[in-house]
């Protein structure tokens, strides 16, 4: 797994508790997934679909940076699926995982629309 | 089940399609779990652990009403488990499900704490 | 008066002082009388037009959970009154009220258009 | 009245009409008023009390500059009165009005504090 | 040069050492720079080009009120330069400077289009 | 130079135009470089120092990802010098560059503490 986007935790991505608010951290994978599948299958038109079942297995507080890492698992025909985890940048430490994240490949209609992949591509190797 | 929040959905939380960013959604879902469990369980230091599979039934755009149902659906010693429904005001229809969300109750040192309630309580019913 | 739409106060939400912004609160009834007159008025063109003087009675916390009620008090042929009250979700103690608010239905040509409406609806009662 | 900040309206400020959302129009003066406050009773320690009714005559649209004015009319004991106005920039027309907010100074211990003041002054002739 | 917009620090201004965040502060610089522009150049459609070197000469924390600083220095065919200094509103000390901005009118295809002003202009001059 | 974080534009980050607010940007880069700076330099209490000139070579449109490149330059006694670039995933095309940006570590007592860092290191080497 590629860990590539880090966020740095700030005041304003706090719950009332003063921890990592967990729908912050959703949204920040939610939009991971996103521009993951939008450059595996070459589509802007990408929608999540389906999240497997999520574990906050610790938190964090202001000042800490996270990394969160993707891999694509699976290519279906109109689909891609990822699994995701979340971690501490300094200790390695998993924040939140989760298994299974299904996109979907959109045509113009807004329909699903087979993407014609069928595995992880590099953008430096395309540009070749 | 009972629908309280309401949001109104501005360009502010829309994805780059122009429909509903998913991300936006699950915060929207996570505060809400937040909030409830808080009122139900009477202490402000409550946290998510754990959300079931998420599906995306379908979406919203700018100007869309939807509301978010929550039930407490079981009293752990320390714990509260929820079910989420998110749909459109107007039309009723479901845009995401998410069967069980457990919340922790946390003492001031952090750790999980027994909260001591076993059913479901109406504020208008505590002020009493 | 019925109480919808709930917030947890975060670090986002703060003035200066560490309280609850008066400039955010003022956002969040905005919106909620907004979606409450497209709701009633089943028209998404909706705009406000009107706010009577507002007394910031008391003020919230990090923490603190608040709900915005909102309720009609009068239908006119093209706008919709409404009064609406935020308070304190465990106390019930009020923070805001602002006795009156008129907003504005808008056809396509931005202007205002009779909207047929004379009383209060349910959802629930237009979908049998 | 002195027309000090701007503001220039972009996506993330728009109502689901795609106008300027008339909670962020209102967010905006509260903190003007703040500041306003802040700067004439050299206490960062000031609250908005009260905000008479408010009437919007008019909208603004992507791409537009809007500046905020405000003017001290009256120096109370432990408050200060304010008068508000919000126009376009270009064309000086205004958007809206609101004649009096009221903001109080207060102590250390939260409570309404004497500030002394009497009239408006400027930074510049304290500093000599 | 004048100072017209002012910001009161809030907590979701800051990084997470409590200080105001440097990001924040390019951003507020920034969107001043396009209103100065396009108030000057009267034209909506201007882009930022070029920034020269930015020295941090101190920071600000919650509660500070700063206020931004522009002066137009040079008016080019299709360009427009602009010096900026940020400020403390209370002390006047000086929390940032840009020596020189850059920003380029453009026409209705996105390209660099002549704007046909040599001198400052102020709006009230204009309505006259 | 490695690129790490990367960005979904979205309708909340455009500006007037409908492009990607400049502002917004350098928002981002400086939170890469606080946060690439903090993982060099083991200290959270990191600030941003100098920014050397920036030239806006190209824009992005809602939906296109960018992504933002970092690299240690010069380790100085208190400082850490970085270069920046920000380039169109899709297309490697570059949007942004940075040539040197100083970053300035931090003892408790906020002023310039020496790091003790002479060259870049990997946390997967730390933690071996």
């Amino acid at each position: 797994m590629r860990f590539h986007t880090r966020k740095w935790v700030k005041p304003e991505d706090l719950n009332a508790n003063g921890t990592l608010f967990g729908g912050k951290l959703l949204a920040w994978i939610d939009e991971e997934a996103a521009l993951y599948a939008i450059i595996q299958l070459e589509n802007q038109r990408v929608v999540t679909k389906y999240m497997s079942e999520i574990n906050f297995t610790s938190s964090a507080k202001t000042g800490d940076i996270i990394e969160i890492g993707m891999l694509a698992t699976h290519f279906g025909k109109t689909s891609l699926e990822l699994t995701c985890e979340v971690r501490n940048k300094m200790t390695r430490e998993t924040i939140i995982q989760v298994e299974k994240i299904i996109m979907v490949n959109l045509g113009e209609d807004g329909k699903p629309l087979p993407h014609g992949k069928t595995e992880i591509e590099f953008v430096r190797d395309r540009l070749k």
